[in-house]
């Protein structure tokens, strides 16, 4: 077996467990830390080794234009293209091609959509898209869906969950046929090195705003069968209320024994009632976009670094933070770096951010297997 | 005794030695990467420490300017500041008053320039620069020169070589009376934990591009006697031999019992061939700056990581090299990284060429204390 998914323990319906990889295992609730186009902005793989990070998210979309699926697949895979030997997993490529193209095409088959980098021609389909996927060979890829942008009315939110429905049966269709293809099925891999696995592949609910949409997108989603779920189409400009009712609604729908995906959220306490209400993977650029804008997560909520009260602060970002950047600079260094706009502002900066993300999930897998988890008091 | 040099193994002119300062030892020669406004650019300083550098230079004019030579002094001087317990260099400004200043107006008393960052009006003197040097605390400080600019007449030359031989008598005079001013002063320093300690002061030969005028400058800075002793005013726009000889004409003349500096080289061929000569310091933005422009040095010259034959590549920089970079990544991921403008190409890139230069003098210094060294090809 190549890809499993075994719950630990449950605490009310939070729960924690373990995904095991072809690249290794993942114990969730698990936060990815977004790297974009083969990188986390600014830190090398060894301080996201240093920070414990057990699995990233890459984007399709930007690894496809640049530098090229080809190249991956050719260098074997992308774990081994950013020398990264722990697990990824890579989106489909549609959020982008509908959050970076005003211009798309959209028909039954695909999209067209132009480059965000030179305008050229490009077309995905969920065949091109897994084709995609496969060639770059992370661990665990996503179907190829739409993102129903927001607002969206019943009739449209409708039309577009019915296609996603449609293009995750074609998705399916086309991993099943290919995914030998995967550019490491012939090398031994994990601590059995055993050659001949494959690629997971998660199925994703849509429906937009739309409860009754959401759980008719998860039951055609979960007849077709997919390794784990995503609830996509979440962080789209919708208020928090709304994407808090939506996962709550439809996560009870998802099978218990498979791994739940919320895609693209969220603040350090939103990430912790989404473990609460059952999410077991999240992903958002949050903390390491955040860090690059000089905001900073502490235990006692965002702090602005550049603002002038830390010109002469001795003080660590957070005194209950234990990340490196937290031992060793103080916030004044932190702020001057930042205002002189020195790399190594965006570097420290981001480092700390993930810790917090990072031990926060920690701390919250932590007391579900101890059973506190359900009597900590609710952040949101 | 707050600073001493001690020359420890002599193979033909070139000599390695051992720097005391209150910040720890430096071993010489030595490379000092360039860390202008108190960070090396992308690079936190516990990579530093990894790549064994053992001593900084920072940049006064750009700290002066931002954060304040006050907030470091509160802060308890740059090592703390910038959370470095090493040793650490600082210019005296000049330099990069006249490179970064076309507006300067200079007379006896010093030099009047405005702000890059928002224009503001500012005097460097001999007295008002080693008081920021005093108050940033670096372990070494320079005296305030005028930088002559290329090229110059003999009688401009000479004009700017005596000025400078003033304005090192005023340094000198400012310093000695306000040297307990250090912000570590009354700090426990170094193995034997002793406050009370000073830095050291070095004067800056000058004197253009005439050995006569340089003959006479170090006599002048000399005669006033400092710590060690920098030539100066050199990488200004002139030839490399021009550059060659007025360093080789010019260190005979310097005291064989006190570190010599060339201030600004070079290439990595450069700088075995002044150590060639006699040279114990030098410091230059040539390994940073090249290697934020995908510019990097290997042990078979120069490669530019943007090519595309470096596309499919899945070589390192540089087999021969022992630096993590090197260890971990590919020539097609770091050009991926260059590219796709990512910030780890600039950090990686630097990580790269830093350890380049380290290893360069490490070897070197090897050389010279097995006495290989005088034996070894001339690079240049």
């Amino acid at each position: 077996m190549s890809f499993s998914f075994q719950v630990e323990a449950v605490c009310g319906a939070a729960r924690a467990g373990r995904l095991v990889t072809p690249h290794g295992e993942v114990r969730t609730p698990v936060f990815m830390p977004v790297g974009t186009v083969g990188s986390v902005k600014g830190l090398s793989q060894e301080l996201l080794e240093e920070l414990g990070v057990e699995i990233l998210l890459n984007n399709t979309y930007h690894l496809y234009l640049r530098p090229g699926v080809e190249t991956v697949r050719q260098l074997g895979g992308v774990q081994r293209f950013m020398a990264w030997d722990r697990p990824i997993l890579t989106d489909s490529g549609g959020f982008q091609v509908f959050s970076l193209n005003e211009l798309r095409r959209l028909n039954e088959d695909g999209v067209q959509f132009r480059s965000h980098l030179d305008g050229s021609l490009h077309f995905f389909s969920p065949e091109t898209s897994l084709a995609a996927e496969i060639g770059l060979g992370a661990d665990i890829v996503m179907a190829f869906d739409e993102c129903t942008e927001y607002p969206a009315d019943h009739a449209r939110a409708r039309h577009s969950m019915e296609l996603t429905a449609r293009w995750a049966r074609r998705s399916k269709d086309y991993f099943e046929a290919h995914k030998q293809a995967v550019p490491w099925f012939e090398r031994p891999l994990g601590p059995e090195g055993r050659s001949g696995q494959r690629q997971a592949l998660f199925g994703i609910v849509q429906g937009g705003m739309y409860p009754d949409l959401r759980a008719e997108s998860a039951d055609r989603t979960l007849e077709i069968g997919f390794d784990g779920y995503a609830i996509g189409g979440l962080s789209v400009g919708e208020p928090r209320e709304r994407t808090w009712e939506i996962v709550s609604r439809t996560l009870p729908r998802l099978p218990e024994d498979k791994p739940r995906y919320v895609m693209g959220v969220g603040t350090p306490q939103e990430i912790v009632e989404y473990v609460r209400l059952g999410v077991d993977m999240m992903d958002c650029v949050l903390p390491t976009r955040a860090a690059r804008h000089g905001l900073l997560y502490t235990s006692h909520g965002r702090l602005n670094i550049k603002n002038a009260c830390f010109a002469r602060d001795e003080g660590p970002i957070d005194p209950a933070c234990g990340c490196r950047v937290c031992a060793r600079y103080s916030r004044a260094y932190l702020r001057h770096l930042y205002c002189s706009q020195e790399l190594l502002a965006q570097v420290l900066n981001t480092v700390h951010n993930l810790a917090h993300y990072l031990d926060i999930m920690r701390r919250v897998r932590e007391t579900i297997i101890s059973g506190e988890f359900a009597s900590t008091h609710p952040a949101v």
